[in-house]
């Protein structure tokens, strides 16, 4: 199962690392509190790695961090640091050099930055902006929280969708403020609704006297700007967009996204799904304080403290029987645990089907039906392994049946409930990532010291 | 802990889950093997929606779908489809409808397409290509597997970088076969060696007369046509790139990757980190067959069986003293469990903090430091909570300090061999979300179980 193809450490493949030399001189400059030789070492980087070296700064020495490399903290920087972090260089930073820092920033960008700050901040980045720009992050926050009206930008390049393509490129020719990223150009309707989109490559390389209606894509669609942003990513991925107009209640233009936000989006969404299903509550970073660490693995422990002391009160119903046979207490974790096991893969499976959509009800019930088989086809091959250790073991063929047999009933019932628990918390609305978890565990750990101490009370007593 | 911001089922959002209601006429015109009806269903649907259809149907439908939708079936569904089902798909098509189909693709989407057929498949499509386009396809085939050279695409657009923007645009539009989908001008020096680029939006908003090395991009970076997909895909998230050139070992340009192949295995790479840290290996998928499935599920439950046997190991060292005391049975696998959980939890962190190179020599100490510390913390709260559980629970005060103690003892393991683990398999070479679960859940098994059993040897007895 180990994995040579994925070696992101051989040498001559590249890797973006930080470069672990990196770190002593940027430490020493701190420490001699030298803000020209900081500046001199970090000039080289992308803004996206002078954050990541920031996040991996010990605390004392980010606040230093801010102080020197002060005027220099620029809106990019900004918006690549961790929201938590974020937080506290924006606090860190004097009134005037924030402000000279978010005017640099699109508007999206200084959206994305600003969600997350207390209210005191927001206003002073509001105040930096001009007025222009401010009443245009002002509209976008006016659009809840994680919807495609948060995530869009306002800069459109539009035509009427009547133009030719000599018009078009005349048009966009004479523009002086056209935005420094656009890959489409969105045809509009006399009333602003989209009707379609034309690549600039696609432009550049048609005739001047070809309609612009003749060569739009055929990948156009639009999204609501009320859409959750995990649906638009998954629209991005699912439909391979590279930009999409995003439109009103009804069907008016009001902005654009882009797949670099959609691919941030993607991004964020599964590293989400990751903590959630390994019971990391909300965004997790290196960078937290350890009390913040600590409250936020706090949650989920203690639903697993509820759920352990359950599978006990299922022990405990039997502690005659293991006061007998000691060897029960010694192979009961067995059963739970491959239960266990067999329930978080089933689960994974699902959960993640949902979220790309591959489960439906067209194939719920198939699907559930396949757990169970692939639960009941491993159960066996491991009730058998299991029965002869078993016997082996503590030399009663009686105990290899019990073992044997209580294997098979947890792994059917992990599949099953590995499957039906994440599509009923769907159902109710309910992330499946987050919850399902504690429920399959529980359901394995109850049902297989169940139905192993219960036979063995039949059986060998 | 639920979630109501990411209600995707919310009507007014829109969502892109597949209307039920196409299955059951799809299902009606497959019964009724009526192919009209079947095309005039599927006309208006994307090739990805129809790809994730026929993955939904059951597998004796499919035959009968391909059938039935017969030369209609795209180079473009092919494309969409899982791996395992593209097999048996193109297994399934006659060989004159394949070559047509193929025919239409991109040359970088048939590398994608066939790279996981088998070989007669592989030929039968090579066979069908254009022989300007057979070579491009067997060119890409040379280069590894899951390298930046089997993702990219041969169809360039460059430019000398002393051109203007007149120059340019004037060349782009004398041009007859420019790629459909393109964003960058690429600049080259003589040898071929790209040296910056531009974007088409930067090249249509300046002047005729201004050099195209005023207008390139700050985002410039090239990819070594050796370089590992994930690489690829994390450098487009980490520095939002758009399109970046791939150079091979002297420097010269040899094709481009665009964003959207750079999300696509973003997507992927995610999937199977969250499937591996399930312990499920390989690409999984709802579709496969119960025996697929039942093989890829086994592993991983093959290795649990052995780290629970081994914990068993343990228990059996105590026989004699759980005989005495059967409360020691009914509450030691609370102590397991949590740790397991613990340390779940902060492997799962660690694993994606080594994924984003957020974890590095520069902060590992302190990582490190911070679990345990986390793990200490949550560890005395559970402990006072299960020591009075198991006070007033068995009446026996010293059993409350042997939980106790055995608590605080593991969730501090748990911390640490949740970092240790992963960070020592990655410096080894071995993907730390295939194996660090069973090494850890192993460790906090084992610790538990001593801790807690051996200090009631000690404490009890």
């Amino acid at each position: 199962m180990l994995d040579d193809q994925h070696n992101d450490n051989a040498p001559e493949e590249g890797d973006y690392e930080l470069d672990r030399e990196i770190f002593g001189p940027v430490r020493n400059a701190l420490a001699a509190e030298d803000g020209p030789a900081l500046l001199a070492i970090l000039d080289p980087l992308h803004a996206a790695d002078i954050a990541d070296l920031v996040e991996q700064l010990p605390e004392d020495e980010r606040d230093t961090f801010v102080r020197l490399y002060g005027d220099k903290f620029d809106g990019e920087v900004l918006s690549e640091l961790d929201e938590r972090l974020r937080e506290d260089v924006v606090h860190a930073m004097e009134p005037a050099v924030l402000a000279e820092a978010v005017r640099v920033l699109e508007t999206d960008d200084v959206v994305d930055l600003i969600e997350d700050l207390d209210d005191p901040q927001t206003e002073a980045v509001l105040e930096a902006l001009d007025d222009d720009d401010r009443v245009v992050v002002e509209q976008s926050l006016s659009y809840p929280e994680e919807s495609a009206g948060r995530l869009m930008q306002r800069e459109l390049v539009v035509a009427p969708d009547h133009w030719n393509v000599g018009q078009t490129i005349d048009f966009l020719r004479s523009q002086d403020d056209l935005p420094e990223q656009f890959y489409h150009v969105i045809l509009v309707d006399p009333r602003m609704r989209p009707t379609g989109y034309v690549t600039l490559g696609r432009l550049m390389g048609s005739a001047r006297e070809v309609p612009l209606t003749d060569i739009t894509e055929e990948s156009f669609r639009t999204i609501p700007v009320l859409q959750d942003e995990g649906e638009v990513a998954y629209a991005f991925n699912q439909y391979h967009l590279i930009s999409a107009p995003v439109v009103d209640a009804d069907e008016r233009l009001v902005g654009v996204i882009t797949i670099d936000d959609a691919m941030a989006i993607l991004d964020e969404e599964h590293e989400e799904d990751i903590l959630r299903l390994a019971g990391v509550d909300e965004e997790s970073s290196l960078s937290d304080k350890i009390v913040d660490t600590t409250k936020r693995r706090f949650p989920w422990l203690a639903v697993n403290l509820v759920t352990s002391i359950l599978a006990s009160l299922v022990i405990a119903q039997f502690d005659e029987v293991i006061a007998q046979f000691v060897a029960l207490a010694v192979l009961m974790p067995i059963v739970a645990s491959m239960g266990g096991n067999a329930g978080t893969q089933s689960l994974t499976v699902a959960v993640r089907a949902i979220a790309t959509k591959d489960l439906t009800s067209a194939n719920l019930w198939r699907v559930i039906w396949r757990e169970a088989a692939v639960g009941l086809v491993n159960g066996i091959i491991f009730a058998v392994v299991m029965g002869v250790v078993g016997v082996i073991w503590f030399s009663t063929p009686l105990l290899g049946v019990v073992i044997a047999v209580a294997m098979v009933v947890n792994l059917v019932i992990a599949g099953l409930a590995g499957v039906i628990i994440p599509v009923v918390l769907d159902r109710m609305d309910i992330d499946p990532a987050l919850a399902s978890g504690a429920f399959v565990t529980t359901v394995t750990d109850v049902v297989g010291f169940f139905a192993f101490l219960g036979l063995a009370a039949v059986l060998l007593i």
